[in-house]
């Protein structure tokens, strides 16, 4: 995503340390004391301007969200937006979302949201991927049994590559959306900017899908 | 499909009794006798006119082939083309492609094609679908360790549900494509009829699996 310097994005920042986290490996084991109540939480890597995760937390209010977003000036902008949404079940962290494990304890994420994440075209940087096994080890790692991944993308490599290294890994589909804005079985199906902008040029695709339960 | 009534066919399959099976049971376990050469055995369920099973027996002379088509009227025309072809690597069988394993024994089958099969698009009726759990239990009677499945079909409904069923099952993917006529991978790209007339009202999606071996 191309992005403009944003001047007052920094001083934004400094003023909300209530709403985004900057230094997230203290709290491993420990984001539900960043909530007023204690309930099942869900983290989308890379939460952009925060679009998703804010209709997200308005239309579930029985869960805590957190979104991680490692551009600055982005992360500034989904700020503004969960500030002014006044809604109390949701984080932010700036920081990488690769090695979730470093921040989050076993067990300790209810759910993974991985949308429009980059595809990384080239064979030989497949394994930047968010669904390659690097990460879908880290993601094992921190999520609870039966605990979901949904991932949404619209493109066509991405989620060639995705269906199949999900499945290698031995995830278990919960579902498959080949042209998600099309579908008539009644899945939720909230936004991002980026697929409200771009959705019009081909299908969005979509697995949900969860780890097996030894 | 819809087959005009075809006189000719009736004699037609009568004369060639060399090329095409009416009685499969009695050769479970036994159909390499039915080649000239034991080589590994490759079955098509639903050959419709039969331009897929030609053309992949041509390609791989090194490979045994059988399709298995129920419509009287459409293997008598897939049989004329196997005819024609002079190919001694292909056989018809004229029966319902439902009970493969009472007419193959296990492990004769190396890999199995399922082109654009009946999407059964009522969810009361997925049970007929060839890629729901009852049939995927019948392929894994009869195909051999590694032995593989190729799915194949324009139907979008069709295909997202048959990714989650054999991902359910236990399959794993060897390739997926969202759009295989614009593949750029060097993948196989044999048509079938329907696949040639239909294909430009949209992607054709394919699956490649294989049941995990023990």
């Amino acid at each position: 995503m191309r992005v403009r310097n944003k001047p007052w994005a920094k001083d934004y920042v400094a003023d909300h340390p209530e709403r985004l986290v900057e230094e997230p490996e203290p709290l491993k084991g420990n984001w539900q004391s960043r909530f007023p109540k204690e309930q099942p939480l869900y983290v989308e890597i890379g939460t952009g301007k925060g679009q998703f995760i804010v209709e997200m937390a308005k239309a579930h209010p029985d869960r805590n969200f957190i979104g991680i977003e490692i551009q600055f000036s982005v992360i500034a902008a989904a700020l503004k937006k969960v500030v002014a949404s006044e809604l109390t079940n949701i984080q932010l962290v700036h920081t990488d979302g690769e090695a979730v494990n470093t921040f989050f304890a076993a067990g300790e994420v209810a759910g993974l949201y991985l949308n429009f994440s980059d595809p990384w075209p080239k064979s030989r940087h497949a394994k930047r991927r968010l669904t390659s096994p690097v990460f879908l080890a880290h993601y094992a790692d921190v999520l609870q049994p039966k605990g979901e991944i949904q991932f949404k993308t619209d493109n066509r490599g991405l989620f060639e590559y995705s269906l199949g290294s999900l499945n290698n890994f031995g995830l278990v589909f919960d579902g498959v959306w080949l042209d998600l804005h099309a579908a008539t079985d009644g899945v939720e199906d909230i936004q991002t900017e980026y697929e409200q902008k771009f959705s019009a040029k081909g299908p969005i695709y979509q697995v949900i899908a969860h780890f097996p339960t030894a």
